[in-house]
This record gives structure tokens, sequence and C-alpha cells, in this order.
């Protein structure tokens, strides 16, 4: 599947599966991460760091017969803003999705407040994104603000 | 750098880097964490799970303008001690390296034994490896042995 020689590496056409596009620099990591890609079995590629026209640096993660709903393409907006979600069957593209920062935030994120019950016991993170271009998401239990600045995933 | 049609995504020649070819299944994000790679703002790239005649599945890590001393050769050689390093100086294969495992363990493990001074004080780990076949690590401060099946890299 894959030919390397000292010149280049070539990855061979994606058959069915899923290409993660644009993603910021410095958040692969993190997607892979939130989509439960690290332990895939599946065959997946990463590329990060890597250069673009529209945004300077960016990200690719490109993985073999795995698709993803609704909740986890939010998850990765929430991550990764600028992505693009390409479906590939058979060959050929069978949707693009442009990512978007969703309306309620579920597990995936720390409440900032270590008072909060979900801190103290195991009650899963709940919340509303209040303010999407500055990213503050206000916690369901504590009403308290988590901000970009202070996110911690899980 | 990258092109990225429905049908394949393209990796340009590496000028200047390392390939990290041949790793075992399932090892090699814990690769990219050992040479701290997981944040290195170069360009690089990553495939799991892919084909390979030798291994059945193998993972690969490209890497620009990153080289690796023999130190980290040897951690490389404690996770996956199939791989092969080759070092691309202007387009052209300057060295390829087969690892091996190290005679000495220093720091990338933690000791099995909840005891020891290491895991008790801020003390670095430090092994000698007694067993290359069954990977077997005597701890030079309890003595204890820390085995594959046990083995947690800090």
């Amino acid at each position: 599947m894959v030919t390397n020689d000292n010149h280049s590496l070539q990855v061979k056409a994606l058959e069915n599966g899923t290409v993660i596009d644009h993603i910021p620099q410095g958040v692969v990591q993190r997607v892979l991460s939130v989509l439960g890609l690290e332990n895939c079995e599946e065959q997946i590629y990463m590329g990060a760091n890597l250069e673009s026209k529209k945004m300077g640096r960016k990200g690719i993660i490109k993985v073999a017969n795995r698709f993803f709903e609704e909740n986890e393409i939010d998850k990765i907006g929430l991550i990764a803003p600028t992505a693009t979600v390409i479906e590939i069957r058979n060959y050929e593209i069978k949707s693009k999705t442009q990512v978007r920062i969703p309306d309620v935030v579920h597990k995936i994120v720390k409440c900032f407040n270590p008072k909060c019950i979900t801190n103290k016991e195991s009650v899963p993170t709940h919340f509303y994104v209040i303010d999407k271009s500055d990213l503050k998401l206000r916690c369901h239990y504590c009403e308290k603000i988590t901000g970009r600045k202070n996110i911690e995933y899980k």
C-alpha cells in the first residue's frame, strides 16, 4: 500500500473512509485522540505542519473504513473549527462537510471550576456554547464559564 | 506539500529529515511520543496499520529536518525493535540504521516496583537489559525485574 523510496512516500487511494482536511496547526493529535483513532486498527495516515495556501500550516488525517456521526463531527468542530470532513465511498467523494462549533458540548471538555460536581464525582460534563467566536462554554451544573484559554480536553 | 484529491494523498519528497520505517503495529504513537514529535513544528507524516509484505502490518513516520542521536535510536529500539531509521540529506539516503535493543535504559521506562525510590522521589529510572529476546529490565536501584508485559513508558 505504501511505496517508500528516498524521494517520496506515496499513499494509495482510499477506497472507503474519511479524510479530515484543513485541521489547524497543533491540534492533529488532539483530533486523533478525541475521535479514538490513536488505537484504531484501520489504515490511518496523518500529516501535520503541512504547507497550505489557505491556512499557512495545516494538518490532515485520512482513515480507512471509518465514518463519523454528527456528534463526532461536532467534536472535531470544537477542536478544529476550520476542518473539512470528506467521506469517501468506492473511491468517490460521497459528502464534504464544513465542521461547525456545536451549541452544546457533552463529555469531552473538563469544567474549569475545580469545585464543580463534574470534577468531584463521576458526572459527565455538559456545557452550553455561549460565544462561538471566542469559544466560551457555560457549565450546566456550576454555571461557571470555561474559555478558550482554559479548555482542557478529557 | 500535499495534494489531496478523492483518489490519493501524495506527499512530496523529503529534502532533509528522517524516515522511521517498519514500526510494529500499535506502537507508532508511542514512538512519536518518546521522540517528542507529538508537538514538533516540522512537517511530519505518519502512517499506521499499513500493509507490509515483510511484517503483515506496519507503521511509518517521516519527519522533516529532524535527525536522531544514538540514544534516541536506542529508545526507538526498545519500543519498535524491527524499525529501520533512514536519514535523508539533500533528497538522498545518507544512512540506514537497523535499530537494536539497548543494553541500558535510562529514564523512559517506569520501574514496576511501586516501592522503588524512582516511584517515590524524582530520581530518573535506570535499568540494565538482562534479556533482549523477552525484554527484561533490571532496575539499578531496587534490582526488581520489569518485563515486557509490565512496561510502562514515562
